[in-house]
């Protein structure tokens, strides 16, 4: 085993940021205190290495390993003139600080350490990059202060519009627009390959008895807002039979969603909920619930979440009430580049491939036309978004070793070949 | 009609405050902005009229009218001597000025405006009282921040214990040992009778076409909270046959409330809900909920609060979460003085008597010994805790004047009879 003592101690300065005491799990929601100090920290880690930090209007970090940086280390020849430039050609890897509420430590942050770990291994080795090579942490990827997951990359890459960006609200109440300034992304600016490292959402290399895997693909998933209107009243005076509860609508909505996905052998979760009044003794005027839905294909996608809307609705009838479904974000089908992950999965001697359902920002920069990958790192429970969710040093070093290792191909032998076709030109 | 300037004056100064301009709907916690206005104008109309303002240590209010005062008033006769003393006998009139989250204008202010005005009434008629006469406002008897019912009024006869509730912590966690000092209230020395006016929560009285009524009696009604425990997880990435959602067990915990409540023709409401993350793409790892219960017997809330505890157990089982059930606040069948409500309804011509199905701080006195009575006035949408809850200025002001005659006969006539009773022994 690869014996990676920053990695060990990158992790033990990232573990208490952030962590709940009662449960275990993490809060690290973008703009908190804990989401800033973990900010402070890769501003640290990157200066530490002689890394260039650039952070976008969004806040959305990189740190860049540039060619002229790698010149400035001793020991080492000078790069190519071509790689020079600021907005050369570039190969990025990283992933995301943030965090669900009550998330685990690994989702995310393995990602953006294991990158620096890679790093420190290439150089180690005496790798020297022909293109610049960043580590990037995008912001809000989770979606949990302001409801849109991967808002960071998809600002970046002009998916979603800062105009609209501007006016998400997060619980509080809050604007974006008041928290962070907006503006135009630079940051992807030559960036032509991306690879994010991730811990696995589920049991496949478990199951396979692989400490490393290679996504090929991302499941079509969306967000669903189910606003459901009924009548405040009084929880024991008013009978039964005079009621609109909103509440049954949302119960059955709720059981319904799980039935068509268990049936469909697909994915629908409501885990979220926001009720009003919320009292113990008012019958509520207004449920507002979310539901994730997740499935192999768009097809499969439309089916699930027309269902579970049918059933909703056919149920707010018999209630009263009425239902209003709103698509907040909905991510089709990925496919990541095939030439990229054959190469990848190649070079680290045949490790298995598997689609996730999670979206990633992977996802959202291979939909923008950049060619990405994604590596995974096992998870012994299969659990995540949860305090439950774990990974073992020895698969995490693994990992870190693999992300090297196919790094050191896209920042080399790519170069090379293009170089190489520029002068036959 | 009665023209009552006052009461109209006193109900437009209580309009807008802690009203919500987006539902309308009022939001009046205790100890919050909004309810500690309503205690500066409650001093304010006590005040004006010349009463004596006694706040207890649980922030429970009265402003009493003694036979002093009424001395000091002039053109009336001086009082009996034995009415003179501080806490002599006294009757206490009046209601409570906080609300449910989002509730109505009427639920409790009626009462307390109510009060003063049928003073003013009883003073513009030259009433003389033989004893103390107080209009009081109880703290908290929606239990909207604390969680429990008639939490002021159980403090003031000692049915709850200060070291007990000083324990209670609100929504944002703050104990209400923090916010008062608590102590030993006094307030209902010698109070041998309670009246409480209150607007109507159901549509009794609007079928049988009369403005004002007399209550018999409470149903029996508790709050149980459920603490269902499951583990979070990724809400794409798990199997649904692997998750251990409790949001599952609460959707057919509540379906089941319900449809039990109809079935044995009581009432069961789950209307408040706490789910920790709460993250769109988490399934939850704790899901808290309160049953709001009422029956017509004890026997019978027992048999639904039973029936609904099985059925939640039984899902759980199934689901593979647990499920905790406790009993935060439990009221037994509270049936009113019946001297009382036949000599009230009599005064007042004969006026409809019914139950209720809500809870009162004059159930609290009247478990407490205190003869107590009821006045309810109709409320044409029969809609209570909720911005739609109503009353016409015409059944207010009817209230107002059959409020002025029952506590007219309690002030003067009962004390006539003891005073009688002591001459000739």
């Amino acid at each position: 085993m690869t014996d990676l003592p920053d990695f060990e101690q990158m992790w033990r300065e990232l573990t208490p940021i952030g962590r709940s005491a009662s449960s275990g799990g993490y809060n690290r929601l973008p703009w908190h205190a804990a989401e800033l100090e973990l900010r402070a920290w890769f501003r640290e880690a990157a200066t530490a290495r002689g890394l260039e930090v650039e952070e976008d209007p969004f806040g959305n970090l990189v740190a860049w390993w540039t060619p002229e940086v790698v010149a400035t280390l001793p020991g080492l020849p000078d790069p190519p003139d071509q790689a020079r430039s600021a907005r050369g050609p570039a190969v990025l890897t990283g992933s995301h600080l943030d965090s669900v509420l009550d998330g685990g430590a690994y989702d995310g942050p393995l990602g953006v350490v294991s990158s620096f770990a890679a790093l420190d291994l290439m150089r180690s080795r005496g790798v020297v990059p022909d293109r610049r090579l960043g580590v990037a942490a995008f912001v809000e990827e989770e979606g949990s202060r302001f409801g849109r997951a991967c808002l960071g990359s998809r600002l970046a890459v002009g998916a979603t519009k800062w105009a609209d960006a501007a006016e998400l609200t997060d619980r509080e109440g809050i604007r974006l627009g008041d928290v962070i300034e907006g503006g135009e992304s630079r940051m992807l600016d030559g960036v032509a390959t991306y690879v994010e490292l991730h811990v696995e959402q589920g049991r496949g290399l478990v199951d396979l008895d692989a400490p490393v895997g290679v996504h090929d693909a991302i499941w079509p998933h969306g967000r669903y807002r189910y606003d459901i209107a009924g009548r405040a009243d009084h929880a024991g005076t008013t009978r039964m039979e005079d009621r609109i509860d909103p509440m049954l609508t949302y119960a059955m909505t709720a059981l319904a969603a799980n039935k068509q996905a268990r049936v469909q052998g697909q994915r629908a979760t409501f885990g979220r909920i926001d009720v009003r009044p919320n009292g113990t003794n008012a019958v509520p005027s207004h449920v507002t619930a979310w539901l994730d839905a997740r499935a192999e294909s768009d097809a499969a996608l439309t089916a699930l979440v027309g269902e579970i809307e049918r059933q909703a609705t056919e149920r707010a009838d018999r209630d009263g009430t009425t239902v209003t479904v709103t698509a907040e974000s909905v991510s089709g089908e990925v496919t990541f580049d095939v030439d990229l992950r054959d190469e990848l999965s190649g070079r680290l001697g045949g490790v298995p491939i598997l689609p996730t359902q999670a979206g990633h920002d992977a996802g959202v920069l291979q939909d923008a036309g950049i060619p990405t990958a994604m590596l995974f790192v096992r998870n012994p429970s299969g659990v995540s978004h949860s305090p439950y969710e774990s990974a073992e040093m020895a698969d995490c070093l693994a990992g870190v070793t693999a992300l090297a290792d196919a790094l050191t191909g896209l920042v080399t032998a790519q170069v090379t070949a293009q170089v190489t076709a520029q002068v036959t030109e």
